[in-house]
């Protein structure tokens, strides 16, 4: 199809698509406080507010479940308008709505991590399989002449490298939270910043794959802000595994089904430094608690850093105590500074044509 | 590819297939004791034994969620292997997915009939979408001379069709249980003939599709026999809407994309006899109780027909009060004998004939 084509019929799409965003983000508004009277009574399915000692009522939990679902029907129904690259649109979904079902049996069951990690890296196996773009790794410039070549075929570890990625983004929101807004605010952000960075390539020469991506996008970041609007500081709900899990991988799969993987995680800069610095907790070098949450003081109603290594504590730890939700925001802020930094260091002609020539710019 | 080649390829496609499904069969065997310590103290699912009351202990629930995990690990698992048809393999595993998660989600929440209807005809989109196959009817012999023609296009209409029998039989499953084995009982033994069909098809000129079958109903047959270990009477264990909505589900799928729905429908005869007699009270033209049972008598511990339309109750009625055990084995065979009526009526070529010429016999 030619490229003016493609423009009419990306505008068509995405008209029709939005549309349906709409309807699941009101879909979501009108149908969580439903479900979070059935989690309450008939699922069992609630937490207490840690970070609030002075309410005694419970807090529904898991209504990830309802935008994850709520999300599948959309993308479900786009697919039979579009009926565009079905393999890793299939693929697409069925890693979605595995790490779904995962973090729904985690909020019922309560799972072991080394099955959790497991199963994120079996849900991305399908997509793995369906992926038909590049294997080649670009060398940056200043590094042609050592390496001898300008790119290298990596062939399966390049499927490797996506595995490490799709992985890492499913399970990295799952460990940046526990606040009130935290684990909806950060998704949000994420993935408003993947939705501009598809739209600004729709023209590029990848426009194909960017509106495969933006198709599975959209309609997260619609049904992702509703559940914001009832998780935001003080929380109505919790989100529960289903929900970070969900986000989790469903970032991730825009990312690798639009070939920008590289530019991804500079948008999960955060999620990247609270995970090495969490490392050594997560690998038991030192004593790790169930929550490694910050702790509220009765006497002021502040947050206090504890003493574990996470990017929550430490944020508190240099900037002093806070209010909780003038953390939560504090956090969307960073997040979203780090999203600009993305976008200067992705966009920044000086800085990309220092590491790659111009024709290998958009490769992600 | 050759025949020769295709056939060397099957085998050893389905030497791997069968280890997998060996595994399969042996992980189930192993996690379902684990998990029912889980589901009855963590997940709190369980249910009382309603046909023994002088049982006081809960038995665990949901545990189809087990064999439907580790199934999903398999097909996932041994696609990175076949790499065959990805457009409706995903599809496959996305519609199994999504009724999994529904009704592992019925389990957990109780989910409003209308509801679980309309998921289960979303979750068929993605396969309908994907569907390469013919969309042709075949005119029986003796209605040409009045159609005026051999073969009908339906085009969408064909996608209904399937649309139809995917829903049937998703639902087909959860309304004909209730008994100890019963559930899993039907499944093991359709899922068997879909098996030797798919075998005996491999020769035939739509060998590939009877392939894909065969690699998604093997595992479901192997996980499925372990499940009954545990369900059989008198049950340890219940499997839940988990193992109901996903075993119609991966049935119906087996049957759609091996393109044989009409066969299908002939193993199925219980269930399609079940739900037509089912028809007046799921209509609400009858009262409808929450549970259409036959009812424990304590003096004779045997189990006598109550005025609820189901194939349970008519076949108590017609052959008299029986104990569980036996109830759900009479039923296993009338299963068993359906589908021997089944190969019977597709591969009697005295009746085919009549119907169909040569060339359309392999059509379904």
């Amino acid at each position: 199809m030619e490229l003016r084509q493609f423009h009419d019929w990306c505008r068509s799409q995405i008209i029709i698509l939005w549309a349906l965003s709409l309807a699941a983000y009101f879909a979501c508004i009108k149908f969580i406080p439903i479900v979070k009277e059935v989690c309450l009574h008939k699922g069992r399915l609630f937490g207490k507010d840690i970070h609030k000692p002075y309410k005694t009522e419970p807090v529904p939990e898991s209504l990830g479940i309802v935008v994850g679902s709520v999300y599948l029907v959309v993308v479900v129904l786009f697919q039979s308008v579009s009926r565009e690259m079905l393999g890793e649109y299939n693929a697409s979904i069925s890693a979605i709505c595995f790490m779904l079902l995962l973090g729904f049996m985690d909020d019922v069951f309560d799972i072991r991590w080394r099955i959790k990690i497991g199963f994120s890296f079996l849900a991305t196996l399908p997509l793995l399989v369906a992926y038909d773009g590049p294997t080649k790794f670009v060398i940056p410039k200043p590094l042609i002449p050592i390496v001898g070549q300008e790119t290298m075929e990596l062939g399966i570890f390049y499927q490797g490298y996506m595995a490490f990625i799709m992985v890492f983004c499913t399970n990295s929101i799952n460990i940046h939270a526990g606040i009130n807004g935290l684990e909806t605010g950060q998704s949000v952000i994420i993935a408003g910043s993947v939705l501009i960075h598809n739209l600004i390539e729709l023209d590029g020469p990848f426009g194909d794959h960017h509106m495969l991506s933006l198709i599975l996008v959209l309609p997260f970041f619609a049904t992702s802000s509703a559940l914001m609007y009832y998780n935001w500081y003080p929380a109505d709900v919790f989100v529960g595994d289903s929900f970070t899990y969900f986000s989790g991988m469903t970032l991730a799969v825009a990312g690798v089904t639009g070939h920008f993987s590289k530019t991804l995680l500079l948008f999960f800069l955060p999620q990247l430094f609270n995970f090495v610095i969490s490392l050594p907790q997560l690998f038991g070098l030192i004593p790790c608690p169930k929550h490694r949450l910050p702790e509220y003081n009765k006497k002021d109603g502040l947050l206090y850093p504890t003493y574990n290594f996470n990017l929550l504590n430490l944020y508190l730890f240099f900037s002093g105590p806070r209010n909780e939700g003038r953390l939560a925001a504090e956090l969307a802020v960073l997040q979203i500074l780090c999203s600009m930094l993305g976008f200067a260091v992705r966009y920044s002609h000086t800085l990309t044509n220092y590491f790659y020539d111009g024709n290998y710019i958009l490769r992600g």
